[in-house]
């Protein structure tokens, strides 16, 4: 840290993501990548729509926001882009929490968000996620602060239904809830529909998980045009150009094709099954995952000891060091023959086990 | 504004971009764009050393960074990469601005910097171009708050020598020296080579002018180890995976086409005398500038009036309604072409003006 770096930040901790090691033929299953890249049609549009790159980007991003709206039934005014859906969760932090507006969020839930909370001096209560690691709908009723929930939630995979959630958006009128939908579409309950009824609701979504373009950097926000206005004072008041040309087109095209979306979405709620069932063979508890990863635990290894060793073999999953969630990795879901050779290397150390 | 938007930001007036409109055969000369793209070298090296979307991209922006601290003579370490230069300077404001540590620029300069001082609350002080519109150095020794200065300036385009600007950090060895070189390649000196020197100098530059990527959006801070230590800081709380793959290939396939990037700059240059001669030649006031842009006036007609009168004509150009400069317009530096179309306008539009 220099010596000018100002108090306001000095204690900050950053946001730790999952390592990019540069491992020969290595397996990554830590990040929840989707495992398939773009479909041809999409890059091709994306190839023959970018604008050229010595002009700016579309401060409005009209393009993916009209086929946004024409996909969720919205206008697109009540649509905002950001470069990923951190930068949107950062910007709803910035907007709607104060320390008259304290944050909540479940005790295991994405690690981001009390790294946002930090950053902006908020006040935050972690709400803790019950035994069973669900989130109780009624912990959040009429709480007086600005919810984020997670569904499905990360890093446990279990997810609220539509109802459970519009439920915690109904009791709690006068605070914003922000429900992140990074993995929604694995099996879960959107909540978008909703936000035609409730002006307190913003629903965050990601292109990086089903829609393949992690390293594209696209998320959206969509909720009330008035919360959108509110989000875009910050956007317009930090970085307006912040969604590149190629990604715009790339957006645009991913949304043309998506069937290709769905379809990806389908291989891995069935390779999520197959790997589920199997590491339950294994002796494995795993919790039910309406999200492309899978939180598990076994009894015969340590959620650390399981992680290094596999890692070893130049297969990646995530751990996390938080007492809570020790004894256990989070594996994301990838290809058939990606889980395969998980299984293959977990049977392998388990064998060696004691 | 809903009535969730937080007290704190419900003043804040946004950054008023340039702008887009659409309008056929437009000539845009309003937001300072490099009027080339990148060379068919580096988008085809862009083409070819993009990782797969579907994979985060590079959090720590290895290549280009290597790239960059081999062009200029730095390590890896001393550079951080932005989505675009704006993130990087609001990035500063948060790092080194507070309280204790208010923000100093001159009065005319980039319109972003009061908007990041408003948006962190951080107290700032404009301090007053001299009546030739030139920063005095002077002004600025032993200030004891964060200085930022853009070198060239904007809209005026004058700029300060390095030898200038090492004497106002030199004079401010308990402050932060922000020197924003958006436009530095078009006949500027930079001050890169002194941040081995002084470890309270930070240099900002983009890719979005002389380099042709403003579609893309790639900014880089230049400093101390230390300093930039904390600004990553700031990007690990808030954005981690801030420039995406596409950008990071395409930065990289730029930074191997430097020899381009000198030719494009040359030509600007060019352009940029022939039009200034020809503005002078109908007697318009040309402030020197250094940057790819002009800032000019004219005693036969006003500002807004000529920037109404271009508009209409489909010729694009940016007026600001600040008192000091409202009788000015910026005009973007553009190919031979595009400087002939605009000096016709400008011609017919003096000759109906009584």
């Amino acid at each position: 840290m220099s010596r000018f770096f100002s108090e306001k930040y000095k204690k900050l901790v950053p946001y730790t993501p999952g390592e990019q090691p540069k491992i020969l033929n290595l397996t990554k299953l830590n990040t929840n990548e989707c495992p398939f890249p773009p479909s041809e049609k999409a890059l091709q549009y994306a190839r023959e729509h970018t604008r050229p790159m010595n002009l700016y980007s579309d401060i409005e991003g009209v393009g993916v926001r009209e086929a946004l709206a024409t996909l969720y039934g919205l206008r697109p005014e009540n649509l905002l882009l950001g470069n990923g859906s951190d930068e949107i969760l950062n910007f709803a932090f910035m907007a709607f929490c104060d320390d008259d507006h304290p944050a909540a969020f479940p005790d295991i839930s994405y690690g981001f968000y009390p790294v946002f909370a930090n950053l902006n001096r908020v006040p935050y209560t972690e709400i803790p996620l019950r035994e069973d690691f669900r989130a109780a709908p009624e912990d959040y009723y009429g709480l007086g602060k600005t919810i984020f929930l997670a569904n499905p939630n990360a890093p446990t995979g279990i997810a609220l239904s539509s109802r459970e959630v519009e439920e915690i958006v109904k009791r709690n009128p006068d605070s914003v809830v922000v429900i992140d939908e990074a993995y929604v579409d694995f099996g879960g309950e959107s909540c978008i529909p909703l936000i035609e009824k409730y002006e307190n609701l913003l629903v965050v979504q990601t292109f990086s998980k089903s829609r393949s373009m992690a390293g594209a950097r696209l998320g959206f926000a969509a909720g009330s045009a008035e919360l959108i206005r509110d989000l875009g004072t910050i956007k317009f008041s930090t970085n307006p150009y912040n969604v590149n040309s190629m990604t715009q087109a790339l957006g645009l095209g991913v949304l043309l094709d998506e069937e290709r979306t769905r379809a990806n979405c389908r291989t891995v709620m069935e390779n999520r099954a197959y790997t589920a069932q199997a590491l339950e063979c294994l002796g494995f508890a795993v919790l039910p995952s309406a999200a492309n990863f899978l939180f598990v635990r076994s009894d015969r290894i340590g959620g650390g000891e399981l992680y290094q060793k596999l890692r070893a073999r130049a297969v990646l999953v995530r751990h996390f060091d938080k007492e809570r969630i020790k004894d256990y990795n989070r594996i994301t879901v990838g290809t058939r023959e990606q889980m395969d050779i998980l299984l293959k290397n977990i049977r392998e150390i388990l064998e060696e086990t004691p």
